[in-house]
């Protein structure tokens, strides 16, 4: 037998091995399998547009390529490949580094950047917005990954999550030792926030003696896709501040509405116009990306977070941490600043970039519903309309047969169903109980990120599967009676 | 008064409060304060060549511009302004993406680009190499952290790290709840490695309850800057064997190394050329980056990870924790297939390739003898020779009158130092406190990457503030006795 070793499973930091991560959990791993043995996958587990053939947009890219080759401008033939405008960002930005795209910039993010997106903000919300309070980071996630670890002190302190929730939170609230305290969406108001029941939830983890000390929603929200209203907004707000509870939102797909009658409105927004004591108090922290939104720029790891409220002691903690890693990589937040600082009317590259950005935003538009109809359409499933973001969240009736057989493999019934699919079709989803569900209730999450021309036959595909199974494990539970 | 915050400095987690990461401290905060104010800087705190006028090497830089915009390549202009072997690789690694550099790779990191990296270990150890065990990173440091993150579950958890250090390591240990062991390098023998010595600090812990799990070293040392023989490595391999320690293995500057006695060794080809039990067992992981040696990418966040006996459940423990946050950026693990396979003999852009790392590596050779030279022509200073890295980290014996100005102002005296010398020249460096050094002793660290012409003066610069420092404080001394 070979002798032990210091890191086996059961001897190494046990938050590690409590964290679950199913958007690349056992699905995914058996579709990269098939996919190694020849088999065609649309990997719909994770929103990943360009993986499933979006392009990406022409003048951000131009950008992208002259920071990395600055020389490229020197040279006299460079107008006939690059646009005079796309040459003039270029040489702004790397201004506003201190070696070009190689050199390490400050901790929180190039100043230059940081500027340009309280700018956008500033805009978009019509409330300041300070640079300072600005952190750039490689991605969202680690941006959330970074308060998280502040806030959390030990098991006893509770995060409140909404659940459906995107896995990132439980994952990172297990592995910093946490405590996740759900709360529950409502799938029959098209997963709706209920503050009644989220003030319930508060009172019941503080009588098991949790500390809760955040609160996290998804707006538009993930896997659910919901919008939040302004009243649902303020509704959280208040909450958070007579709970004391830290408000995270996460707002990385404010670019992805797929309908007119609730525009998306920034946290921030609604704070700041409520007024009073409670604008200038609740701790609120936003995220943002270049990952989602028309860019899809999720290989770039671009993300921000902005602090309101937040004591600047805590600020200056966050900085020291994010110091030990040194620089967010400096590619990603340009692509940030061209995200908030798009070509604007006159530009050169204006209208190729509009038209660009514009397509792709309409095409997701009508896949949602293109996605939503076709899963309304089989049998034993109900489907809310993606609202926003990149996901649909159908839920799907088990009969009581195929849970059975789940149970007889170990799985957990929707996983069960997932896998079936992915070999049945090639289509990798995520079940829903990695997102969390209501006992009793099973859930798969699609992104609706395949493209427009494969879509009919993918929804075809995945009917043909759906009906198939269902009948199957209808008849066996009938004559099994 | 205003009401309390949730986060406050003593109510967030006290890991993060705890936490000093002196790369970025004080001094850095000073003199970039000092450089908004209009004084010129010159930032030594941080080894980021970029930022002090290294330029990047072209070939590499084309091909990353054509990775982040494809579409040059089919303009028929492409060929005026890239070389045949930049298009070539750059569509070589695009087909190993799943959509370009703004698609999500693997957690892992491209398949191709980890074929390339097990080819070069290979290649420059002569034992093979899994492309399975290697993980890509943005950047060395959060490669590190992931391990470490495994290895300890709580503050009686121990890993030995050398001391003077890199604060990465201090400063992570420190924030995933575990403790430093120290063990010191030697000064006196050009920071020589001392296995008696680190067996009694090992021995030391364990009666302190401290379950020492794991060890590192850097090699070549920062900030110390010396090279490890092979002898030393098969000592540190047969102690961490027989202490049962994970072996961390800081190899990031394993390219800078300045004398030809001891060229760079990896642990890897150490421990495979041992032979036996040991080197089927000891449980080692392998740290290299894009952001040293002659590329100095920092900005790219590119690092990768390789291990070697560690138990395939922990490789899948590290893949799980690593998929929480997706993906490493895409582009720094293009940089980091271009380092391990840089243009061969007869390509295009060889010859270029190759005067234009050796220019780099020659000066850098040249830089590290100006510097230790500088030095140890100063009045109270003793330095080692820089024989790899990028550092300098000289001995500053400060006179009696020093320490207690320092003492009077609430200052480590050697951050006192560093201060005053950054008020009086723009040199921005460490204190030998952020890194760890013997009780009594003071030193500061500076990076060897001043522009070789801007070297001299800066030398001078420093001379004048020191000898001036040291005639100040002695006579003050000697008058108040």
């Amino acid at each position: 037998m070979a002798p032990r070793k210091v890191m086996e499973p059961d001897t190494i930091n046990e938050n590690v091995r409590k964290t679950n991560y199913a958007v690349r959990g056992e699905i995914y791993l058996r579709a990269s399998e098939l996919q190694k043995e020849g088999k065609k996958i649309i990997f719909t587990n994770v929103g990943n547009p360009h993986a499933l053939g979006q392009k990406p947009l022409t003048f951000p890219r131009q950008v992208m390529a002259l920071c990395q080759a600055p020389f490229l401008m020197d040279d006299p033939n460079a107008g006939m490949l690059f646009p005079p405008d796309a040459i003039a960002r270029a040489k702004s930005y790397l201004a506003m580094t201190s070696g070009g795209v190689g050199a390490y910039s400050d901790s929180r993010g190039l100043p230059g950047v940081r500027k340009e997106i309280a700018e956008f903000i500033q805009e978009r919300d019509g409330f300041p917005s300070d640079p300072e309070l600005i952190f750039l980071t490689d991605g969202a996630s680690k941006g959330v990954q970074q308060v998280l670890n502040a806030l959390i002190r030990g098991e006893k302190d509770g995060v409140l999550v909404p659940i459906p929730q995107y896995p990132l939170y439980s994952a990172s609230i297990t592995l910093l030792g946490g405590t996740l305290v759900p709360y529950y969406l409502n799938e029959e108001s098209n997963w709706g926030l209920d503050v009644v029941d989220l003030r319930a939830q508060v009172a019941a983890a503080r009588k098991k003696g949790i500390t809760v000390r955040g609160l996290v929603f998804i707006n538009p929200g993930n896997p659910t896709g919901q919008c939040l209203t302004e009243q649902n907004l303020r509704e959280l707000i208040e909450l958070c501040y007579t709970e004391r509870l830290v408000l995270l939102a996460d707002e990385v797909y404010q670019t992805n509405v797929y309908q007119d009658q609730r525009p998306f409105v920034s946290a921030k927004k609604v704070l700041k116009g409520m007024g009073g004591i409670i604008s200038r108090e609740l701790e609120l922290v936003s995220f943002h990306t270049v990952s989602k939104g028309f860019l899809g720029e999720c290989g770039q790891r671009g993300g921000y977070l902005e602090m309101t409220n937040i004591h600047p002691l805590i600020v200056e903690e966050l900085y020291k941490v994010a110091s030990i890693s040194l620089s967010p990589n400096i590619t990603g937040q340009i692509m940030l600043g061209l995200m908030v600082k798009p070509p604007k009317r006159g530009d050169y590259s204006y209208q190729k970039y509009i038209t660009e950005s514009k397509e792709i935003l309409e095409s997701l538009r009508r896949r949602a519903h293109i996605m939503t109809d076709g899963f309304n359409s089989c049998k034993n499933i109900v489907c809310n309309f993606t609202e926003g973001a990149m996901y649909s969240f159908p839920r799907v009736m088990l009969p009581p047969g195929a849970i059975a057989a789940a149970k007889k493999e170990g799985k957990a019934p929707d996983a069960y169903y997932c896998l079936k699919l992915l070999e049945a079709t090639g289509i990798s989803t995520v079940p829903g109980s990695g997102f969390g569900q209501k006992d009793g209730s099973f859930h798969m999450r699609t992104t609706i990120l395949p493209s427009e021309d494969e879509m009919p036959a993918m929804m075809a595909a995945f009917k043909k599967f759906n009906d198939a199974f269902m009948a199957e494990y209808s008849n066996q539970y009938v004559s099994k009676l």
